[in-house]
């Protein structure tokens, strides 16, 4: 007997109900016929979702269908052309279907058997993803949930390389304390890999970056004496591939000559930029990608996958077998760890893992590859007409021409004296009103508004609109 | 224009196809009426998935309902009663529903403004668990991706409460090595962040087991003293409820008193069993979690949701800021960091995360929270009678009595000699042939056979039919 919870027809019929749902929001989102953000204060929020659990199924057979549209209504629409939020993709449909049969199938990952054909398909991501970096056929890596997960496994496999002591069996009690060299705009999660690492807040040595934020090469070696004479033994550098505030391409073939002079892990955090590598237009962003060591790059960012899926990838596979040298009778079968590179538990922070790569997979053989660089390729084209636009503006601040699809600028009205506050209250004016989705950033130079342009659907018109739509705010302030 | 890929037409049109598909494959793999597992060797597998992707969209309009039907053929089909393997749910279809708009909707969680809806609803269901553990109302925590992430993150806050130094910004550098003390069935991931956070080998000290592999309580003055001679400061006591090979409750009363004399910090591992203290019948497995200082709960294995929804609960609540203290300034406003209890990034390993809440949230509402404690307690019921029955079989061994919904057992036909071999050969037959899923375990005294009741379609007679099939498959070897 099935019981009521898992009936077929039922599902059958909510699944139907929900997927007409969800049409009407890509309707709607994506001819910009919904607020982008339906904004409230945290507090009211969180009152408006509490809920005392009764014991009883809902009675009501609309319960579920009515659960869904408010949780519609009540969320962020990525779809929305306005939406120029933080890095987190629009996804396409499709994808978003491949995430409901993982969701369903629900196998595992942690050891080959627990979902043979998810292993299957991540090693044909990986693979497609290692090559559209350079990477040669020894290249291998794992899917993984995130970015920052991504970057402490990558830095724990540079700390197994290169501590120059077993760092896993040893710790650090084995060696001298160890440090990662990075630009100043590194993403705030390798500091913290290097503090979960036992590293400390020295463990992560800022490198000086240029008046465009990217890391300054000959600063490399000023940082690396640094770390030297505070008695640590630099071992990696991060390297940002873009930097998430400004979007900011460190200079890879310069860093990674550094590293191989210096015997370093180059490490390069690509979560954002290393789609960069998928179209011809924009692969000299990312040219010294294939000398790394290993690269992170989130499939929820520039590919336009559901978070989250972010592959580790390392130009020599056997090194995605150290950041975890361990094992586990019930899981593993022991033997040399290479000859199961199928029990990709050993190689991820996750024990059992989603079906990653389904998402990706499935939107990469219906879609086909061509659509991806295009679309990296079209969003970095239009922030950079964007930014053309702005600095023609005389009341309008560009930060720096962008070199992808992430814009900083402020508004600069006539009069205007505290910036600062007036970006904030601008942003906080737009995301109350729902008609657009934008953040900030603090630069040395001061608060910023920052956009990326990261929905296919925004168009050179409803960048002209945020522009108008910033004035009148201001105005109005 | 809306680009074909993102057509909400198209989107109607495959959901409507694929919620179909997957209603079909709930009926037969509910009725048993598909193999577990198609089960094929990781190079098979492999060569089977490999696809150079064209650069063009797949031409054929079926293509995405192919490969779909490809995936949920080629996939272990978890709804089936014979699936009784590694502790991942048989999802509740609701649940995958829920799943599908987190996928489209795709709002992040790093920040609140990423993901309003999805941050209070998170709040609710961290409040539910945390309130069925027994904790007061200071209590707190958040949701993550799966349970390593989750034992880690716990272990973070431990080691910056307990470590007498500021682990965070001095590292390991800043005092003594620190320790772990678990038993030595815990979860392979417990000794794992400890090497993860410099701790090295000897930062897990493994506490002897009783005969039913339970913690043994009065080892643990050993255990700690132990860690002190060799120059340790043992700070953490990490209890598993349940073990994972075993299913083995830790006694957390007498822990808890160890830990309160010894101003430990005591973490429990229950991935698996917390959900015991969702029903009076299996409470009484988890007497004393309400002493614990922080819970680590999977709701993808006993809550029946997809993964990884992984809460990690505080008693005090004020400790889940303390995992990771750092500020990023594009995403926090700064400030006392609990003043910010919305910002959910400043206490997850992910910094963009999926909206883990809303599949527990969807079934928690539709169907009522009875369900869940029936859930618990009837499959560990069903351990239980399958454990006594085989009891009575003369050939077959049963290692302990279960104390929750995992039995490890062998079959012991008269004149077998190599038992570990034969344990080996019966488990891959009944998966090559795809009659059952079960795992094996190696324990002291050997392999075991291991099942886990995880779907709740799976009867008696299925276990029946199991010890069945064992003999067969045991006479034709």
């Amino acid at each position: 007997m099935i019981p009521p919870a898992f009936e077929p027809e039922t599902f059958r019929e909510q699944g139907h109900a929900l997927v007409d749902q969800l049409a009407e929001y890509l309707h709607r989102a994506l001819r910009g016929d919904l607020p982008v953000l339906p904004w409230r204060p945290p507090a009211t929020m969180a009152t408006a979702w509490e809920t005392p659990f009764s014991e009883a199924p809902a009675s009501d057979p609309g319960a579920l269908a009515a659960l869904f549209a408010r949780v519609i209504a009540e969320a962020n629409h990525l779809h929305h052309p306005r939406y120029v939020g933080h890095q987190v993709t629009a996804p396409l449909p499709v994808a978003a279907l491949a995430d409901l049969v993982a969701a369903l199938l629900n196998n595992g990952m942690a050891v080959y058997e627990m979902g043979p054909s998810a292993t299957a398909i991540e090693r044909t991501v990986v693979r497609f993803l290692a090559d559209r970096l350079g990477f040669g056929p020894g290249a291998d890596g794992v899917l993984t949930s995130g970015g920052s997960i991504g970057n402490l496994t990558a830095l724990l496999a540079a700390r197994q390389a290169k501590a120059g002591y077993d760092a896993w069996t040893e710790g650090s009690a084995g060696g001298p304390p160890l440090a990662v060299l990075g630009s100043a705009q590194a993403h705030y999660c390798v500091a913290r890999a290097a503090q979960i690492m036992g590293w400390g807040k020295a463990g992560f040595v800022p490198v000086a970056v240029d008046d465009r934020f990217r890391l300054r090469p000959e600063a490399l070696d000023a940082a690396f004496t640094r770390a030297l004479d505070a008695g640590r033994k630099p071992i990696v550098v991060a390297a940002s591939a873009c930097s998430t505030a400004t979007g900011s391409f460190d200079p890879l073939p310069e860093i990674a000559s550094f590293c191989q002079e210096r015997g370093l892990w180059l490490h390069v955090d690509g979560a954002h930029g290393a789609a960069a590598a998928l179209s011809d237009r924009t692969r000299h962003l990312v040219a010294g990608i294939e000398r790394a060591d290993s690269v992170v790059w989130d499939a929820h960012k520039m590919m336009l996958v559901p978070g989250l899926v972010t592959a580790v990838l390392f130009r020599d596979g056997a090194r995605s077998y150290e950041a975890f040298a361990q094992q586990a009778s019930y899981l593993f079968e022991g033997g040399d760890p290479a000859d199961e590179w199928f029990n990709v538990g050993t190689r991820t922070l996750e024990c059992t893992k989603r079906m990653l790569g389904l998402k990706l997979y499935a939107a990469l053989a219906i879609h086909g590859t061509k659509l991806f660089g295009d679309y990296v390729a079209d969003t970095f084209d239009r922030a950079r007409r964007f930014a053309e636009r702005l600095a023609r503006e005389p009341d309008f601040e560009l930060l720096i021409p962008p070199q992808c699809n992430i814009v900083c600028f402020r508004h600069r009205p006539e009069g205007a004296t505290d910036l600062d506050a007036l970006q904030t209250t601008l942003r906080r004016r737009l995301i109350e009103d729902g008609s657009f989705y934008l953040v900030q950033t603090r630069l040395p130079a001061g608060v910023y508004l920052r956009i990326t342009i990261i929905n296919p659907l925004t168009s050179d018109t409803d960048l002209d609109a945020l522009v108008h739509r910033l004035r009148e705010a201001a105005k109005s302030t």
